[in-house]
């Protein structure tokens, strides 16, 4: 069976993988029988999304292959090397051999922590993305960055590793709570400033439309975050260049993640917040006019999100946690700003005064 | 500093890679600079190697490198997933960043775990491996197969990630124990049985000189090995066809590792017993002739090494085992036979019964 979908591509050459998006795509069997080549599937999940699309995903899947479910906990405080390990526990127990495909059926946290197991397995095994997250649709699962987090970092272990197949089903946004969906819109706010002006002045426009879930509004912003992410990976895969300027918000984000522990702030909160602190410190350089300070934080407002770091997070903190930052580079640590809106570079001569100036003030 | 040196290139497009072969060539800092590009370097090394070479190593570093030692416990046993992480614990704590290189100083556990490490630190970093036993320099330090071993089965969890850089240095084998040695001296074995008729005929006709560590037979030994491995690596980097000649003998072999405990029988050792059952198996097909049986249990002897399973290694135990290797596909065993002298394939008609034929005897 297949039902209506837009599909995208991301041009990797002999390793290009589709993006197909759609509501209600999951209850197309053909879609993902196509994406699996041998007859034996993992399908790594939490125990939140396990009770509402499991059983579902399982029943599209030919009688004649080998599936083994692995329920995770939910939470970024499981995206562990321990937690990592317990997979691989359980898929050999299971005898699964390096024809079998990992299938990602989760957010952001089961889609990395799947996709670096899927890489390490038995050095390396096919890998299909299904995103039910916003932020794992529009984000995570596009690009093959796969990891673990660490005590003294975030993602700090992990492998560039595309899957063959991303599946991008809207219609489970609905079943999302309202401060993940916030959390993920928070991404796609990030294309708009960095990559696509007239993006930004459609979320401005339609944050309203955002907010309530309306379907035509969601899938427009799920395909066009999709389309700026699949541009920038194909065209910087290893993060050599322009793929940086995916992480506008991030370092800041980061060093928030890691002081709160993982699993307090959600990464898109931390994300929003982080942009703030971006976009402020390219006004206060001027390369952006200062109002549009004003009018970011007042869009991550309405849509839920905060605009600003912890409180008692001091320069110090941030600087102390920031210089463990894999953008770091001997030493220089390394900022995404706005060069204008819609536009984004890496800067390595941030100077610790201004991000002093920036954080205390 | 420059040592008189051979190097030999693998042929890996732009990950192509010079393998530097020489006496005493770790006294050479300049083909150690060579293959460092960051100002971070981490070393990882045992606790048996550490003693002899690890200080002098150091020395051939600037000191204007921020340089971390992790010295592991030696032994296959140590060739985990928890040893894995307490090098992430160590090489975070003193804040190396993406730009680092692993350096691998010591033997295959250390040179397959180090690999993998470099593989996923910050996900991905440069790698030098500088083999100190004869089984590293001949085999496991060429080809960027990387691993950890899960007590359900050998190098289950791992990548294929290619190093920088690999420096031999032939002195480095004067220290090593007859056991370790003549482990070694499996691998080697298998290039001429495997590739090259003539080699194994100068094996046959020199293993007085092998066994006596003499460094003309030694060097040429290595020097021979690593251009046959460098060949076969660059024809097919992930094993999906002629690489997998590489593994004869290995099926049998770690059924035997795994059903010993790793630790207990080398990997060579487990790996010579296994080479004569698979040409044993070959001769029971008539491929060979059953001279070369005769001919090859009698040049392991030579060499120091075993030439049968363990006692008390029932059929059912190795059919068990094996079942879980990786080179399993959909449920069907794969064994490496040879086809003549000096020229192997991979088969998958091999049935149970002649498995338990040859193992029962």
């Amino acid at each position: 069976m297949s039902v209506p979908h837009t599909t995208l591509f991301v041009e990797l050459g002999d390793r290009r993988y589709p993006i197909h998006i759609g509501s209600d795509i999951l209850r197309s069997s053909s879609l993902l029988t196509e994406a699996i080549r041998g007859r034996q599937v993992v399908v790594v999940t939490n125990d939140t999304i396990a009770p509402l699309y499991l059983e579902g995903l399982l029943q599209q899947l030919s009688s004649e292959l080998l599936a083994t479910s692995v329920i995770l906990p939910d939470g970024e405080q499981y995206k562990t090397w321990q937690t990592l390990g317990t997979i691989f526990d359980q898929v050999l127990a299971a005898r699964h051999n390096r024809s079998t495909t990992f299938i990602a059926l989760g957010g952001g946290v089961v889609g990395d922590i799947t996709g670096f197991a899927a890489a390490c397995y038995q050095r390396g095994v096919d890998f299909v993305q299904i995103p039910t997250t916003l932020l794992a649709q529009v984000d995570s699962s596009v690009g093959g960055k796969t990891a673990v987090n660490h005590p003294l970092g975030k993602n700090m272990i992990g492998a560039f590793y595309q899957p063959n197949a991303v599946l991008i089903d809207t219609a489970t946004l609905s079943t999302l709570g309202a401060r993940e969906y916030a959390a993920g819109l928070a991404e796609v706010v990030k294309y708009g400033l960095i990559f696509d002006a007239d993006f930004h002045a459609w979320i401005c426009a339609n944050r309203a439309a955002l907010v309530a879930r309306e379907p035509g509004a969601v899938s427009y912003a799920v395909k066009r975050s999709c389309e700026i992410k699949a541009q920038v990976v194909a065209a910087d895969e290893r993060e050599s260049g322009l793929r940086a300027i995916l992480n506008l918000g991030h370092t800041f984000g980061h060093a928030i993640e890691t002081h709160m522990g993982y699993g307090s702030w959600l990464h898109g909160e931390a994300v929003a917040a982080g942009m703030v602190m971006a976009v402020r410190l390219s006004a206060m350089r001027q390369t952006v006019d200062n109002t549009l300070v004003t009018e970011v934080e007042a869009l991550l407002t309405d849509l839920g999100l905060p605009t600003w770091a912890p409180k008692g997070m001091s320069s110090s903190t941030f600087l102390d946690l920031m210089a463990l930052d894999k953008k770091v580079i001997d030493g220089q640590m390394r900022f995404v700003l706005l060069s204008s809106l819609g536009a984004a570079v890496v800067a390595d001569n941030v100077r610790e005064a201004e991000l002093r100036a920036l954080i205390d003030r």
